[in-house]
């Protein structure tokens, strides 16, 4: 059991230059006795009510230094501080705020809120268990309009898609990874220095002036995972899930047009979803 | 990877009177081989436009008779057609359309949707393994305004919360059971015989005059459990989720006012949630 | 400006019984004055966070004996208490609260969330006006599975749609209706005695056994306006909104199969929206 | 009546370079006649397919060069193709898609969704009437951790807010503006050249490196109006509402600690509205 959404700001200032975390943080614990659910004794729960008090507490001591360390410290708590918790989760997300800038100046305390994605990570801990820490940005939502295609597939009596050799390619995307057993990381450098959003983006769409042609959606999300692994050495285990937004090209023949791919509408519903998960040295597909 | 999300009508016409059963299907899929991953070779692969044609095919051919059936089907379909298929799941839920009433009478063939609870299941089958098979009803949002307390409970310096012996407890529900491996079940002879819908019901809110004390989230959601195994032999294991929106009563003696349990703003943010997963024999709990 | 969704729960004992109403209050005002936008000044300004514990303090004074009747209950407040409130508008709207039943006798304290159809109304008033009083019902989602057609349309070259006289009509409906100026009604009473939601059922619907044909959604628009005008007599004008899904009779000749009006896909995006204003004795189309 | 969320995507080719516009578009119409809802005659109703249709046909024959320009062709369309046709009115709101970059270099093909704020515009039409012309931007949010404050407001004894000189002032903005009638405007010079965007951005948050005092959310109301009225000549009127969120300081004296503005809890709801409509020579607040 746990306490879910508990969200709040933590406001960092040095001097008039002003510094935001706006995070949504869950926390669940599991008890090594069951005793409230079987015998109405209640006397080794913790509320959900302290679950967020020490959340905020902690916040107010330490700060948010990087969302992992937020996780992880929460989930030290918890097992140093009571003796009754079996296994601790932590997932913390970020409210993606930006400094706003005028003219290149950037602002001493403005932001906004661009959510072109957003970072999340969890920690979790068994009593005598290893400590492991994921990380992972979700909700971001790409496009290419071309060098996609999906041909030479299984076909059957229930086969209707034609093949294509130049679709629109869009969706939502979901990474997550895992550092393994955590050792002293510097997660930010890990984020900003190896530029693990910029390795999405990149194994999406290719290079700048020719892209580079998917094959389907599966390929894409497997060069997704290759170049992370291949760039950013703290990387032990990778999940991707892309649900891709179907666009449709509309024959517009009864209309007196032709519609040569300018015209497309989103089909959100159904959608496909693809979901893999790499690791170095082995491979899980799901 | 899969379909999710694949929403359609059924409608089945007896003379005058008709029936509909208004659904939303996610099919995924797992194959043997994850050549389209590593190779860019698509030939095994079963777009997901594909699955989306026999999931309606299938509608239309048995119509469904119940969800878990339909489920079933679905299974049964991909893994006796694709010898590359590994492992399938579907997924179905159900829009929940009511027959309309004038006066009593039931009319022939108009309906008004009544989202108090949402009924879903869940079939998986593996190559050469079982037919697993769940059910379950979402949410379900249930209160009751006294007959709740919370007392007794773990303290140290970050406890907040007051003890309480009569609170409102209001939570949305979330409950999951397994039928096991799979006979030839008459799955809404489960539901609507043994009345599962009513035990979660009466498990919540106790008997109609007096009610029955609760002393904890977590021994609801245990009562329900019982209730549930003790009443419906074909269920094995429950898995019974409460996610509880707090209800606090606001000091108003700053206004000049005596608040005795009688104006209570509900917190939906952060909320305490309680998972508790239930089997014959024995007991795990998350 | 004014204070959104000031939600509360309003409970009521009557010995061992009890009830709930719990809603979401917004409460808009204008002032005389514009000198809190133009210079800086707030000395007239009430705050927002005021307008709430205005609303709060009314609840636990009075109760909520009609939805109605707390609208005016704030409407009138502002407007006797506050010198420099040129405007004030409350709106109302209820959660679905609904008693549970246990084998037909209703609980004392266990409630049950239904949300067929949402209740909420509005009251407005000017310094020197009139009461107005309007009240609605919204999120009301209906469906015939046939006795709905749409034929005889004005075509051109930009249509492609067929006539058919037998097709599936499903939709949201908003109702909004206003009792002019306000005399002293029993709200409650004209809800549950005039019966207005069960006009609308039988409008849109027709009698139980053959229905009635709807000629086109608009048609449906007004049988329910007729209905209610000729039998709520305290309705001077009503509003309705009707969001059509459209439900496409896919072809399925290419799967090898018939598909007669058995397997619909509901297109939820885009849908057709159909509003109409109808009064006594005046026609206002929108 | 008319067709609400007609969405598609305009893709359009300049050589190897692609540029995307994905928007929304909602068309409403009024006839002259109401026979249909009166005496069940369709003979003048144009369906809303045939508005969607027409709606596509637009976006392939013309593209959008601006969203404004297009809003004017449906208008243009519908009044002069349909002598039935009195009234008609088209919104269209655009999917924030964004050119990708890798090392500064623009993507020819790959686009990723940004929504720190919502582009849309609103045209309508009577017959015999002027056309016009309305812009604007919604759910745009942002904060600033200083320079807010709210003091000398009007108290009496339901006041329970204290003053306060440095609070987080955090909203949700919503702006629209009219261009009057509608001149041969260039609609996209005017937003990038004149950068309403960054007036709004600007009269929020101040200089960057010391920012502006906000004596109240009416103010900063009455700032982003002042600054675009004053700097953007072909705006007429501008109607701006900030939904504002109040971040609360929470006290953590009973946990031990001294919380100096460190800790911020989000209140959504509750949440509190301002409005303010101003024009050139005159001033209407709402």
């Amino acid at each position: 059991y746990g306490k879910n959404t508990i969200k709040f700001l933590r406001l960092h200032r040095e001097g008039k230059k002003h510094f935001v975390k706006e995070v949504e943080v869950c926390t669940h614990i599991r008890l090594t006795s069951a005793q409230e659910y079987l015998e109405e004794n209640n006397s080794l729960v913790i509320p959900t009510d302290t679950i967020k008090n020490i959340v905020l507490v902690l916040a107010q001591k330490n700060g948010i230094p990087t969302l992992e360390q937020f996780a992880i410290d929460i989930c030290k708590h918890f097992m140093t501080t009571f003796y009754q918790v079996a296994y601790v989760k932590a997932y913390v997300q970020e409210v993606p705020w930006q400094r706003l800038h005028e003219n290149g100046v950037p602002h001493t305390h403005s932001f906004i809120c661009v959510p072109d994605g957003i970072r999340f990570c969890e920690a979790e801990l068994c009593r005598n268990g290893p400590l492991l820490v994921f990380a992972g940005i979700k909700d971001l939502k790409l496009m290419k309009t071309t060098q996609s295609g999906f041909e030479g597939f299984y076909k059957n009596e229930h086969t209707t898609l034609p093949e294509r050799s130049d679709r629109v390619l869009c969706g939502e995307l979901f990474c997550k990874w895992s550092y393994g057993e955590c050792r002293n990381f510097d997660f930010d450098c890990i984020w900003y220095t190896n530029k693990i959003r910029e390795c999405i983006l990149e194994a999406f769409s290719g290079p700048p002036d020719s892209g580079e042609y998917s094959p389907s959606y599966q390929k894409t999300v497997n060069r997704i995972q290759m170049l992370i692994l291949s760039n950013v050495s703290q990387v032990q285990v990778i999940e991707v899930i892309l649900n891709n937004i179907y666009f449709e090209v509309i024959d517009m023949k009864n209309l007196g047009l032709t519609n040569d791919k300018e015209v497309l509408i989103p089909v959100e519903t159904p959608y496909g979803s693809c979901t893999c998960t790499l690791g170095r040295k082995k491979f899980l597909e799901a």
